[in-house]
């Protein structure tokens, strides 16, 4: 008999939940929109979610139960020190939720599970050591060294978005520090920044792009202006690209991957994005470090989060 | 019986090997010049000290061998890309060695043993999880992740020296390319930056401190004029000691281990350097990434390298 696992993924707006095969194969998945975003009824939602996609696998007998959620972790209980996407403090979510689902569950970091899945099931399968760069709203990304994910001593490791790239006077982050490289490159922050070049009445090239409609800006529009040659867009444009390509350059010096995986909202709408980061790579790392390296993007989709959520727990 | 291994440190001057026991400490030891430094002459000055050192560990059964090379390593057989202390490239240097000896030897980059003899047997001693940073001539660096060297895919991460911190028109490298941190704080960059401050007519308080002998510039020196207040010396202490510690803050941050080790002639000598370090972790590392972290300064000396390069071949 085929061992199975329950995996969850928790953003900001939906829960899924997935019941995933000793593969990384889905067998089946149920979602549910997040109404109310305390705690309590967010660990009833996923209960909810979880029992839907159970039954629909009638066969499969549940080992472990993994769930991957956008926020910072502490130790090993599941304890999120921080979830802006939920409003969340300091909330002993692993407790609530190992209470109301009856059985253990292992919380991750949603970036950390996705990773896993993409070294499982996608674009790491064969690979052992791997750094994964996510860039959606936010940034961040995972280590695996020796086909183990590196979690750091207190399991928050793999913060990239977090670095400081400018140190003195640097934008402000959504983290409470400033010069972040998330509050250069993350999607919100993208997004800022766009909006508040439309306020200066500079957006012209962005308001071409997209029909006059602000509510349209995205990354995408912001690097088609770019390439365009654009002043206002590539004023936002190349930091973000520069500051990205360089810190990337400068882990796959320091942590010597045989693969970089690029996976997120942004990158993938992004391809001038991704061409910068694998130059900019080229033309930064040490070339010892770059001996049979690749690059590949991220292969599962929205389902490596679920899926190595549900194999890190097995 | 205990167990016993040859530990052997290779630096550009000297050849060291010592026979080291079980836990890690030196049992004996020999020290030969390396006064020609071709790789033939170079392997037979280390079976010399080898032989020595073994000689002198008469009871000592010898289990295996372990050189640490200030170096990059290719793959898992101790080929030598560049050594520019030995003025070597392309050396297959576990190959030749391991044909003198008659024996298997073990060969690491020289940071990561020293990572490894103060994890074991020095400041490291109970933690799993380590980023080790030593500045000498050189800057180099070491991860200790759940209890084991992270060495990438081809053997060569930790090369912390090599990332960039000044990508554009940065100063040239050692290494070849530029705005490399080694570049800045490296002890023969902190020194070639005294020397080119001593032509342009600016060293008067490196010169106040060394009786006007350019030959008596160090590190410690440079940061004496700088917290003095000269201008000249702050040109080149602050960037260096700004790039330093932002770099090591950043990897606090991605890394999560629960301890920094500093090391290496530099920072042993520069208080003002270690204390600026953790100002600066402080400032810029997550919040969460520092629960519970500690900083600390090398304790084995010299002899952590020969000692983790034992440990590590065992």
């Amino acid at each position: 008999m085929s061992s199975y696992a329950l995996g969850i993924d928790l953003g900001g707006t939906f829960a899924r939940a997935a019941v995933v095969d000793g593969g990384g194969g889905l067998v089946s998945a149920a979602k549910t929109a997040l109404v109310d975003r305390s705690p309590a009824a967010v660990v009833e939602a996923i209960a909810l979610a979880a029992e839907e996609a159970s039954g629909l696998a009638q066969d499969a007998t549940l080992e472990a139960c993994g769930v991957g959620v956008a926020g910072q972790l502490q130790g090993d209980e599941g304890f999120i020190s921080l979830a802006p996407n939920l409003g969340w403090r300091d909330v002993p979510f692993g407790a609530l939720l190992t209470a109301r689902l009856g059985r253990p569950v292992k919380v991750v970091n949603d970036l950390a599970a996705a990773a896993w899945g993409e070294l499982v099931a996608g674009a790491g399968k064969g690979f052992s050591d791997l750094f994964v760069v996510y860039v959606g709203s936010g940034v961040g990304s995972a280590i695996i060294a020796r086909g183990q994910p590196l979690r750091g001593a207190r399991g928050v490791a793999g913060e990239f978005g977090h670095i400081k790239v400018q140190p003195a006077n640097g934008r402000p982050c959504g983290c409470g520090q400033q010069g972040c490289l998330e509050a250069y490159v993350g999607g919100v922050n993208l997004l800022a920044q766009m909006r508040d070049l439309h306020q200066r009445g500079q957006a012209g090239a962005l308001l071409a792009l997209t029909r006059n409609d602000p509510a349209a800006f995205t990354p995408a529009v912001l690097e088609r202006a770019a390439s365009s040659g654009d002043p206002g867009a590539q004023g936002i444009y190349e930091p973000a690209v520069d500051y990205l390509s360089v810190a990337i350059a400068n882990q796959i010096t320091l942590l010597n991957p045989a693969r970089l995986i690029l996976g997120g909202g942004v990158l993938m709408n992004c391809p001038g994005m991704r061409e910068r980061i694998r130059e900019g790579i080229q033309h930064h790392s040490t070339q010892v470090s770059l001996k049979g390296f690749t690059v590949a993007e991220a292969a599962l989709g929205d389902d490596s989060g679920i899926i190595g959520a549900a194999m890190l727990a097995i």
